[in-house]
């Protein structure tokens, strides 16, 4: 076992503050990790504040880690001391199902376990993430971060990364697709990147005229303002794909209006019910296709951090102390990051 | 110009009665046919009844016709006088978009001319459907019924048949598909009927369980009844596609969980708003698919045509004589008929 140290939410109403616990023991198949950095997802607040659900306390959230090996067990064959490793969502699937052979451990027949939040499949223990000073996690479930990547901009990577680039790699986007983003945020932006690195012609929607020029910043090729009717029956028809990473509830059908014959509208990062509902009529007589796509295996993530480290795809991002996430996640409920905080956590060791 | 005897209603409270009306003189691409047999769909009561919004009256429904060609313009090429022949769903589309180019007249850009309650891109009239002695159509709108097909019962294969037909080829159902059925109707039966010549496992979705010999009969491998929670339960995860027939609002949700990562639930019966609202993570979190289908092109309902004379698949129905009528639409919307009602024109002929 090893001390430690770490910011915790203790329940659903308290800020996040210094906590420590025990790390296990490496097992022959771990290896241990000193945390870097840690980026912030909005699946954190979610957790911290039970908004999914009533969460397992304390939750020492995180899943965007990058940082160096420190020790391994002696059956971990892919890594060493000194290597600059990363984490993602997961830290564990049975790895003998369906979905975990196909490298699919994010659809785990028995429930892939999640950095934070999960129970460790050996032991029962509650997981505890990266806004912490280290981590032990099973050697399969370790991605390796190539050389060139900037480090301190990797981080969202492993969740943000993922989640975009899984859903279009999936559907095949290629040169010449129309692709629209729904959504500016720390996902949206990277769709952008992703889409655009596939040789994609890319749309953001944004519901905002004064978000048109940083729009046109983060890459996009057009841009179209959602909230104006003139702008979107001119789109009618006229997309392949969208991917829509609005993380509250919308309505999708003026969006499907825009989507071609066969067009697909993808959800990733939605998880309550559309509301308002779906117009039948949208799909049917358009044979359009609505899906959803959740993060990628772990074989797709590292495909992806080497895709990223080829075409120089880094998030855009802002550096935080481990000190100020409380205010961090408030300006992150204001929409008041471009787009990804992370934490610096040699600040957790500097406390 | 020829006169017509036809059944219409002339408004959305009246009951459909003896109407007469002109067919247009035969243009030198239009082919006339004398009609046989009309078969009936719930849709020609939705527009009776303005159910879609207002029609246009006098509505003259049907659009599953077979008949027999009585003359041909004279640049027709591909029919003769003697022909048996078929109409469904469509009588012309703009034939110069890319989904008409693509044998996907039903997504015609400019929109494809339905059989009844359209209007003619020539002249502007309104069309009028199968209730009628004869039809005026497009030859490049009209089927060719093969020989071993039976007449009486082919009627509905024109727009139950290929509605179901179409989506199953278009997602590529093949032996070893697990395949649900939702609604055992006149869609859901056709559906049944494809599935298994595509050498699909198929298991019909009731909600009662007194419908499970019928369903058996139907041809089904299995029968689950949906409203028994732990039969679904058992489902859980184990299909590939649901083809969804169920033409009134219903929850999805339960349905969504019996398909698989990467399972497709088809729509071909539902055109409202889908209520209650799917929820989104029941699509994200195993990379779902939700999607519509609408009949199927020109060349697809010939291939879909020449497929159940191959395979001897014909639809379950009811003769009736035009007279009937009123009291057959009765009949459908307590569900009273197995499975399709076809209308026998000699009726209206002798009236």
């Amino acid at each position: 076992m090893s001390q430690a140290k770490a910011y915790a939410a203790t329940s659903a109403t308290t800020p996040l503050a210094p906590f420590t616990f025990e790390r296990r023991t490496l097992r022959e198949d771990d290896v241990n990790i000193d945390i870097l950095y840690c980026g912030v997802c909005h699946s954190d607040i979610h957790t911290v504040e039970s908004d999914w659900g009533p969460s397992e306390y304390p939750v020492v959230p995180g899943h965007e880690i990058i940082g160096k090996v420190t020790a391994v067990g002696n059956k971990v064959s892919q890594y060493k001391i000194g290597d600059i490793v990363g984490v993602g969502c997961m830290v564990d699937s049975c790895q003998h199902c369906a979905h975990c052979a196909a490298d699919l451990e994010q659809y785990c027949d028995n429930g892939a376990v999640g950095t934070y939040g999960g129970h460790d499949l050996i032991d029962s223990t509650l997981t505890y993430g990266g806004y912490s000073d280290h981590i032990v996690v099973r050697e399969k479930f370790v991605l390796s971060i190539p050389e060139t990547l900037e480090l301190s901009k990797a981080a969202p990577l492993l969740c943000a990364g993922i989640t975009t680039y899984s859903p279009l790699r999936h559907n095949g986007i290629k040169a010449g697709d129309k692709v629209g983003v729904l959504g500016m945020g720390g996902l949206g932006h990277m769709g952008v990147k992703f889409a655009k690195a596939f040789g994609a012609e890319v749309t953001i929607f944004t519901r905002s005229e004064s978000k048109i020029a940083e729009a046109k910043r983060q890459g996009a090729d057009h841009v179209i303002v959602s909230t104006d009717e003139a702008q979107m029956k001119a789109a009618a028809m006229t997309f392949d794909y969208l991917l829509d990473t609005i993380p509250v509830q919308h309505d999708l059908n003026p969006y499907l209006s825009v989507l071609k014959v066969d067009g697909t509208h993808i959800l990733v990062g939605l998880i309550e019910p559309v509301e308002p509902p779906v117009h039948a009529g949208n799909l049917v007589m358009k044979r359009r296709i609505l899906t959803g796509s959740l993060i990628g295996g772990i074989a797709e993530t590292q495909e992806m951090l080497n895709f990223c480290a080829e075409h120089n795809i880094e998030c855009d991002a802002e550096m935080i102390n481990i000190q100020d996430i409380n205010e961090a996640y408030q300006r992150m409920k204001k929409g008041d990051v471009k787009y990804r905080f992370i934490i610096d956590m040699k600040s957790l060791k500097d406390a």
